[in-house]
């Protein structure tokens, strides 16, 4: 990853913000000697950690937008927030990508908005990578359009697939519809239609997934509207939480079971940090001019360094640009652009 | 529960019928005596298993319809199956409910169509008991409609309140509406519409769930469309079976680690027990004349005799009338019924 590459950080998202994301952001330009950031936030903030690290500079920002605040609203309002400053100097050519651990909704927002949508995607996606213990799978839509046509899901997929080819490096990435049956002709209305526009139109297509397909990673890419894919997204996480609490209480539930425990603890910590949205730093708004990744609100410090180092190479390995050739290429276009370039 | 009740079995229902079948209502009849089982499938295989139990009597039935079948096609088409004549026997009143591990699709069409929806209950629903390591809780509908109008979900609720109730014996049962997103006016244009319709019409509705607040029992009822409904309750499961699976590897993974892992062992046993499906014996089929369960097509013979249990269940806490009182009276009515009889 040689070329130079520079991304705007919100100084002010997450739940443990500022002090978490200046650590995560100061491992991510040790980690990177190409990497260049711009750190937005309040002065008082960014100026003094700013001038601690040569490759970051300080980009003043009064605002900031809460988890709370009506996304769109608080976007066109707060001109000067954290999150819509880091946006502007993207669309502005400082930076070629914006990481954010603060709402969802107002990156989602302000990457339309202010970044502006890629020609011919009709609503840019929320994607995730699933840290499954079989092999990471990417999911999107997970919650940016809880209303969809079924036509979106085409782009969806097309744009989860060359996310899972370039970023995630699964090669001739296979794609499912989301769906509550294996048959082609199951599902609601919508899921019928999706299918045979999805069979038409995205060329890895490779059928339905049924919701224990998805962390089972029977597929690579799993294509769903914003409301079925966050209901998935937060049962798979959930039921992974409420797992993991129970087994802990069976290791500690006897003296015997504790000493026990001794020796698989190590293992367990292993595959906890295995399935950790850690890992991969965040869920990539697919679709906008730009890099853009969103980390959880409550990103650790190694979080917040993945998702920077995520969204410079998101900008190296040209998503944009790709998606962009794709949606106004077709479905042919898309088959020749996927499975060109090894991740 | 002092009643008798007789309950309709579909001998040739799931993956190992009829052995499991056969051993699962010995096992049913052994535990009620005030239970009967009119077993229905083939003569020769009803008819030497009803000779050897004195409350269970064969009623042949020549067709079995498959798995793979079209469900309301098969029904109409198969009059002498086993689903078709098991549901058949409570419509004229021999039985008063069915139980099969076959075809869910296939059930709902003869409920639906043979026993009859119960007056004013617009679509009959698929709930089930979603056994949390927390607590039980109930989720409807699972599957049986997959496109639904916003106003079929405040029966839904109604219904699977009144199953939580008396059947899993969860008092005052709290219920959700599964979205994506806490706040109430969150979501897709059904939910919010969905939302408003339970928030006047369901007396014990609590506001939003989202995916991860199912198996970690924040509420008691999850109320869904059968689409939402079938993708979470896979992934939970899916999500389930692949942790276990790689707790599993991580206990066998070094010398070590099986040592200690003899110690855990029992509890983490316990703990998948805890969280199978088998405990509840199935998934009932609300707003239908009768009682009706559905099995699970990999039905153990504990879990075949606990749905002919459940049944039976279902049959003395008048569960079908309740939710006829319940739909007929409108939302005062459902008040008054659910917190009046202790399950």
């Amino acid at each position: 990853m040689p070329d130079k590459v520079t991304i705007s950080v919100d100084a002010m998202g997450g739940d443990r913000a500022p002090d978490v994301v200046l650590d995560g952001v100061a491992d991510a330009l040790a980690a990177d000697a190409d990497l260049s950031v711009i750190l937005c936030g309040p002065a008082d903030v960014v100026e003094p950690f700013a001038a601690r690290y040569e490759r970051c500079t300080a980009h003043p920002a009064a605002e900031v937008i809460g988890m709370a605040e009506h996304p769109a609203n608080a976007v066109r309002k707060k001109k000067d927030s954290s999150i819509v400053v880091g946006c502007r100097l993207v669309r502005e050519g400082a930076a070629q990508g914006f990481f954010s651990a603060g709402s969802t909704g107002a990156c989602l927002a302000a990457g339309t908005l202010v970044m502006g949508r890629v020609k011919g995607v009709a609503r840019p996606a929320l994607a995730t990578v699933i840290p499954s213990p079989v092999r990471p799978v990417v999911m999107s839509d997970i919650g940016a359009n809880a209303d969809c046509k079924p036509e979106y899901l085409v782009q969806f997929g097309q744009m989860a697939s060359i996310y899972a080819e370039r970023i995630v490096g699964i090669d001739a990435p296979r794609a499912a519809l989301l769906n509550i049956g294996e048959e082609d002709e199951k599902g609601s209305q919508f899921a019928q239609e999706a299918h045979r526009l999805l069979r038409e139109g995205l060329p890895n297509f490779a059928g339905n997934a049924e919701g224990g397909d998805v962390l089972a990673a029977t597929y690579d890419v799993i294509v769903t509207d914003g409301f079925t894919g966050n209901v998935c997204l937060k049962a798979i996480e959930g039921t992974s939480k409420v797992l993991f609490g129970a087994v802990k209480d069976v290791m500690t539930s006897t003296p015997a079971a504790k000493l026990g425990a001794l020796a698989v603890k190590g293992g367990l910590r292993r595959l906890k940090e295995q399935v950790s949205p850690d890992t991969y730093g965040g869920a990539p708004i697919l679709g906008v001019k730009g890099a853009l990744l969103v980390g959880h609100g409550s990103s650790s410090p190694l979080a917040v360094r993945n998702g920077v180092l995520t969204a410079a190479r998101i900008v190296r390995q040209d998503v944009a640009g790709t998606i962009a050739r794709t949606v106004s290429g077709g479905a042919g276009r898309a088959r020749k652009e996927v499975g060109r370039h090894g991740a």
